[in-house]
């Protein structure tokens, strides 16, 4: 299990549980401590305009009527991401850009199910720019260029086992969850629908078009962005590291090198191929992978499971081959450095401080943090 | 005319723009100086439980398929509302609750479409803890309950117009809109669909439920929310004020006083009606309706500006039987207090400072900024 952490400093990995306390316990990560902002806003990035041919009268059909909408000569400006902003005073030179996984939005990491703070103040208390995303198509980037149906299907207890907080209804044993009823509320109520297509396409160039927009950052994925971000960094230079949580599909290989397709229960990981020249870009940049716990090293007979099984295998692989090629990739399972009971998301359990704190050990080691 | 304004003071009339711009320049509210808060966060609030009969197997049917979904045993929790709120230090005993309008969500009173502070921050730095509602089935609430179509249907245009920016894709003259193509390009993107059948009950629960959870408060309308929020009133008293920008419909009279409908081109506006005990709830609190430029007295050939034509004659109706019957209600067409060119979102308009400064002084007037 050793290659895991290869990238780590032994002494980091020893001190490394007192090293992130303490970083958690500074003068400024308190919750009585103010937040100062020198600037927040929000905005769209990315997305197209779709034209209808024709002639708009706006005064035979500027009235609302859903009956009788005319697109005629009308345009739709859509397939935007949303992005919301805060930068502290004395900011560090590189913002944090966080990018939400499947079926969620920003909400990921803003206020935890339990009510503490979330990876967005927790960053902003430790000097960071931080933007957040919401991805075209999803949450207040809800304006598609492509039209849907939204089928109100009951599948909580889908993503409960999936999302690793449990089998069916029942909590796995430690996991970093509050019982409290209300956070598991309140942890179903963050999923938001896609309001057109996912089109992965689309996430990417509105990611890359906001690192235009803002310059040189780091990008924070999760699960579904997560090789999203691989494919992001390929397109935008601006890109400078990604930290990611529980990449789960999208792992990105030289096309001569593509490892074939993992069969688990209930599905199947494949991989992509691009060429070499591109792949390259990827060795360029350090990248960290974080999984939590409950991830089996073998079969089992639990879907919500098999899926981060063949996830974490196709990562080790990936990191593997990057590394070969010059590359900086660090995996981190969290429980083979003593963080145990954490679910699909990291950023909101309960020990989510600790997480952080490895999160900026990492940024700090690889010279990202600078004033 | 001088009807419209009667509750305002003679000499806040004739001082009231050079108060405004004091308001306005005071050492808090330059965008250079820093936003200090005490506390930011995001929840859900209010909604439902949907629930599927039958017996949810984790194992057979816990990997995600979408060609075999099962829905049998599993829950769905949606038609919460979404909240996003900050708190300054040394803040004003009540917080402001705003609540945006039919396809628009909070970003209505984040940064403006041409880069500006809205009036999340503008307020903020007049240190008021500042609420942001995601209704139900918009935004980032949204998981709905039942199901729908979005429709990605081109439609710009005639927003431009309902919205008051102008006609087809003119801007008429003198608009408080920027005419940078990007400033429209924006305002266009923060359109973003219905992801569950508009209800207005749906709504109005989650809001007073929002008001069970954080106290008293004033509530901050805009146009669609307008007459929700009379009808939120109705339900919580915890809601001791109302500023409403544009309403547009929804107006509450007695049973026995309901207007008749009021056509205009392209459509008609009716009332509704309540009994007269609850109706009264709506004469104990202060409110301030404020309406912008380019509304006619008389029906004219622009379907755009005729809804606001009899939406401003039924607010008078409301105004007039509200207050005969003890209440307090203000109304302000800005024109007539010397502001012109505002659309039908003043709170974003190229004057927004001003809009706000006159919202802050009607507070501090009705009592509602201590500390």
């Amino acid at each position: 299990m050793k290659t895991f952490y290869w990238k780590l400093k032994t002494g980091f990995l020893i001190l490394g549980i007192p090293l992130i306390l303490s970083a958690c316990s500074g003068s400024k990560s308190s919750m009585s401590e103010p937040i100062v902002l020198k600037e927040q806003g929000s905005f769209a990035v990315g997305g197209i305009v779709k034209e209808s041919p024709g002639t708009f009268d706006p005064i035979e059909h500027g009235a609302f009527n859903p009956s009788d909408q005319r697109t005629e000569g009308q345009t739709l400006h859509g397939d935007h991401a949303f992005v919301f902003y805060q930068k502290p005073e004395n900011a560090r030179k590189l913002p944090l850009v966080f990018w939400h996984g499947y079926g969620q939005s920003m909400k990921t990491w803003q206020t935890t199910p339990d009510g503490r703070e979330g990876f967005q103040s927790i960053f902003l208390r430790k000097d960071f720019p931080v933007y957040l995303i919401d991805q075209p198509r999803r949450g207040k980037a809800g304006r598609s260029t492509e039209s849907t149906t939204i089928t109100a299907s009951t599948d909580d207890q889908l993503w409960f086992g999936i999302f690793r907080l449990g089998l069916g209804t029942e909590f796995y044993s430690g996991v970093q969850f509050s019982k409290d009823p209300k956070a598991l509320d309140q942890f179903f109520r963050q999923i938001t629908p896609d309001t057109g297509p996912l089109n992965i396409n689309v996430n990417i160039e509105a990611v890359s078009e906001l690192f235009d927009k803002i310059g040189s950052g780091v990008l924070v994925t999760h699960s579904h962005s997560g090789g999203q971000g691989w494919l992001a960094a390929l397109k935008n230079n601006n890109i400078k590291a990604i930290v990611s949580y529980e990449p789960g599909s999208n792992f990105v290989f030289p096309e001569s090198e593509v490892p074939e397709a993992m069969p688990y229960l209930g599905g199947e990981l494949s991989a992509r191929g691009v060429p070499m020249a591109e792949f390259k870009r990827l060795t360029e940049i350090p990248i960290i992978i974080y999984y939590g716990d409950y991830i089996p090293e073998k079969p089992v007979q639990n879907p919500g499971k098999e899926q981060w099984r063949v996830a974490l295998a196709m990562a080790r692989k990936w990191r593997d081959v990057v590394n070969e090629y010059g590359g900086d990739v660090t995996l981190v399972p969290l429980p083979e450095i003593g963080l145990e009971g954490n679910t699909h998301f990291p950023m909101s359990d309960l020990n989510n401080k600790e997480v952080a704190g490895l999160m900026y050990n990492w940024l700090k080691e690889k010279g990202l943090t600078k004033k």
